[in-house]
């Protein structure tokens, strides 16, 4: 490709709403352009990316024995009603209506449609084990779109489909995907991390998500360094941190603790570590009639210790709580508490209020909580004596650095990531209600078991420079640049010799099928190579006329400190070389 | 490929919703499954045919100098309300509001956003010209979705835009477009014409579409044997049939005509050629408030000869009906013409009637309309003597077989056509709405120069079928086969003679870069036979014990009536020459 039959554009300074370095750096080299919220057109550089990354994913996925389809963006609201899906998904799933006034959908997944078309397909036990994907538009209305590609609203994803003969046939057919993902990742050069994941609105059993190692990454990821542990924090079970609870050794007392209303303020009042305080979460369940109409409210008081956070997956699991929980208002905190938050606690309580311990909150023993009245609390608790058990046990926090890791093989630590892919082994979450059966042996129909497996194709541009950038610019993996080899010739338009060179270097490295880009816009030295840092080019090769006279071009990786003078007699070897051809 | 890693699925008959025999054949052969009306999967043969006709689109766009990007599915309307388009298009344009209650459209084409990335991108002349295509889903709400995927309303277009300084810069970008287009047409070995066409809800000065010829198409091509004139029917120019009007020689008599209310029932009854009738359409226009309220309805009489058909793209065109016409309801024709329809004409008229006579009619003499009375006409009408002459003289008619040809070159022909293209010179229809301008020379702005060019990716599978089929399938041209060639060995789950001669052959061939699948799946011979057929791939190679004994295999063409015994030694060579290697 030569520089004058394509399309490069950059930008000084990037736009002000950008927020992360890799949207700053997308739109400053001219990758993506916003049209609107959460919404990008991918200019030409940034579509050589995706091709590129779409590219080694179908490959992998072909290699593993998926087959290639293409299902409908706009789909039929019947099936989302059939699978329940039309109901649970909220308002990030965008419904539309068509001219004759019926419903559809932009898909978010496509779980719905490959069921449909499996029930319809795959009739016999004959057909299975069988794998479907397509690579295609999603959409998904975030509530909040931001981190340009990285939480947009339109974007590209791989999503693969497994049908199985039984759920040991559909581990098998998830552990093939994982491994095709492993490779998809290594393949195009990500630091990455498979993290044991929750399901959320997938539904299903056993899943995994697929974690770029990045600082500015949106999740939590737990693992042991020494085991093989690893899990999203939403996941990431934390076990109790005291084994048995202490006899009480203090007597209760009420203390004043004027205008202290978190436990670490409380805690360096009263000079105790934060570890003996409790934090009180108050939630509520509403029973409702089919119309809406609430006709019950629970009172819900969960404890984590003080330096403790509540994870909100975890009391999601909570029996009560699992089918959908809001936190209290105001007003029904004060009627249940009689007094305003930041002084709760689980003692004294004369309204009914469900209590909710965290296991490590359940073993404590002399501990402090809010004493229900504005600006005290109280000291020396204990469980049995000084109120009931509670009535619920459950891992209700995140894990914190430290903490024991649960396969009793070291203790936790915590990186960030960004999630790229999601492995989901389904059972029969979506063949049951649409009734996706084949016939067995005996001829009986049985349910097909599921898994469902996404990457996101345009997020992984976001991800990858995230994980790969300087000062200058973007540093891309070498599988995913865009073009894998700059030539920049200093005064193309004004030296036969230095033209000549470039044009006969640019041939030789097309011949080899090195995807070569020849910057023949004639622009200064400076801001050539500027671009090309900024875009992220992994290799550059300049050539000049001071040099050219020695017989001499200049090298520079993209993460070189310097250039490299090379004889241009030797350069196709040394880029060989280089490339790893 | 080896079937088994791929996904075959036929059926025995069509289902029954299928209208035209390519959605027939693509249903039966497994290429699309029906997910809602107009919106189809792509299965995975389906979408191998659709990967290589891409393919060959972006080699040629590529060489023909534009540069692939991605523009969102999803489109903010702001965009379009700034265009005008937001108002004009009607109810094909999908729109939809997200979660924050903002307007967006799915797109129907993209020339608004690329315009508005031109306005921002392209701002000097030295970057101009510049042509952007990308190949992406769109989506238009047919009233009526029909024939598969020739009338979809989710389908694959590719769209290219261009920009120039000045209108003969645009056509030279038009002229290398149309080119492009031939060029892709050919290599996709399909028979097609181009003609010039109306502009339509597009815009713009000039235009040509591209048409698969086929009986089954929707349009009524118009083209001139002796020259090189070529249009669609809705646009080819219909010359006078009349050179002079010349004198009457005929009174006018009123005549009865019981129950015949068209010309050629009229015609019949007084022994007189349908060619002496002339035909009376009522239409009406609105004069309206921007409210909407009406506020004046002026009412039009449209003539055209009995054996002529009124062509309501030309009557479009019309001065005072371009604003946008309707049909006169019977109420307005009863209240103006005093009769019902049937009987109408333009003779005696009481009320205020704006009449347009197509050029034809205008030279008539002697003719025959209605006489406003049911079950009366009048014979012997002259224009002057009997009736003023007409308000308006226009070409208000489709041309028919034998016409002249509007270039004086011949006689008109016509033939049926698909439409797969589109190219449209757009001069500022949109950079002018938009403000798209560039600086020239002397750093003044200037405004853009527009074209747009759109292929039916998905389309093409359709006409192509159309074109290409018979009794037993599917005949795919060379370029969009699903595979060049199928293997067809007899038993190989049950020879090790035919398997190990199957997979010899099948690894030659790869290597040869022949894309041939093996079917391997063990079917019998007449169902895998019929199935190759049904799918069209173009070669077929069989191989059985029988002949392998002899060292003989059989090679047949889908086009052929027999198949041919060819040495097996010698089948590769055989196979090169039949697929021109």
């Amino acid at each position: 490709m030569k520089a004058s039959q394509f399309f490069i554009s950059t930008l000084k300074e990037a736009p002000a709403e950008a927020e992360v370095v890799s949207q700053k750096l997308m739109m400053r080299a001219g990758y993506i352009k916003r049209l609107g919220a959460g919404i990008y057109t991918y200019m030409p550089i940034g579509l050589r990316v995706i091709r590129k990354v779409e590219n080694v994913i179908r490959e992998e996925m072909v290699r593993a024995g998926a087959v290639e389809l293409l299902m409908p963006v706009v789909q039929p609201a019947e099936l989302w009603q059939e699978s329940g899906r039309w109901d649970k998904m909220g308002p990030e799933m965008l419904r539309v209506k068509d001219r004759h006034d019926r419903d559809f959908i932009l898909q978010p997944t496509s779980e719905e449609v490959i069921t449909d078309i499996a029930r319809q397909e795959l009739r016999s036990y004959r057909q299975l084990p069988r794998n479907f994907f397509h690579i295609q538009t999603k959409f998904r209305d975030e509530r909040r779109p931001r981190f340009g590609v990285m939480r947009g609203r339109e974007f590209t994803m791989k999503d693969a489909y497994s049908f199985d003969r039984n759920a040991e046939a559909a581990v098998k057919s998830y552990e093939a995907m994982y491994a095709a993902y492993c490779r998809i990742f290594e393949r195009l050069g990500l630091t990455y991390r498979a993290v044991a994941a929750d399901t959320g609105a997938i539904g299903g059993a056993l899943s995994h998500e697929f974690q770029v190692i990045a600082d500015t990454g949106e999740d939590a990821l737990v693992y042991c360094p020494t085991s093989d542990y690893a899990a999203n924090i939403e996941l990431a079970e934390a076990l109790p941190l005291i084994a048995t609870r202490g006899a009480a050794t203090q007597a209760l007392v009420k203390t004043p603790t004027p205008g202290k209303s978190t436990c670490a303020d409380v805690a360096q009042l009263l000079s105790i570590p934060l570890e003996r305080t409790v934090k009180s979460l108050v939630l509520a369940t509403d029973e409702k009639t089919e119309a809406g109409d609430v006709t019950k409210t629970t009172v819900w008081l969960l404890l984590v210790r003080g330096d403790h956070d509540l994870n909100e997956v975890k009391a999601n699991k909570v029996p009560g709580l699992n089918q959908g929980f809001r936190f209290a208002t105001v007003g029904e905190i004060e009627s249940h508490f009689g007094t305003k938050p930041g002084y709760l606690g689980p003692v004294g309580l004369k309204q009914p209020v469900k209590i909710v311990a965290d296991r490590t909150v359940a073993n404590m023993s002399d501990f402090v909580v809010g004493a229900n009245e504005v600006d005290f609390h109280i000291t020396g608790v204990n469980w049995g004596r000084d109120l009931p058990e509670p009535d619920l046990v459950a891992d209700l926090r995140n894990v914190v650095e430290g903490d024991p890791s649960p396969d009793g093989k070291g203790v936790l630590a915590i990186q960030r990531g960004i999630e790229v892919g999601h492995v989901f082994n389904l059972g029969t979450v979506y063949s049951k209600p649409l009734n996706a059966t084949y016939l067995d042996e005996n001829g009986k129909p049985q349910l097909m078991e599921m898994g469902c497996y996404g990457i996101g194709v345009t997020r992984i541009l976001g991800a990858a420079i995230e994980q790969n950038n300087d000062e200058r610019g973007i540093i891309w993996p070498a599988a995913m640049a865009p073009f894998e080899l700059v030539l920049c010739p200093i005064g193309y338009d004004r030296s036969a010799d230095v033209q000549a060179a470039a044009d006969k270097l640019y041939g030789e490295l097309q011949a080899l099928g090195v995807d070569v880009i020849l910057d023949n816009r004639g622009e200064r030295p400076g801001a050539m190579f500027a671009d090309w840092e900024l875009v992220g080019v992994p290799h550059r090769v300049v050539l000049g006329d001071r040099g050219l006279k020695d017989g001499q071009v200049e090298y520079q990786g993209r993460r070189d400190a310097q250039a490299e003078s090379v004889p241009l007699a030797g350069i196709v070897d040394f880029v060989k070389a280089k490339l790893g051809r």
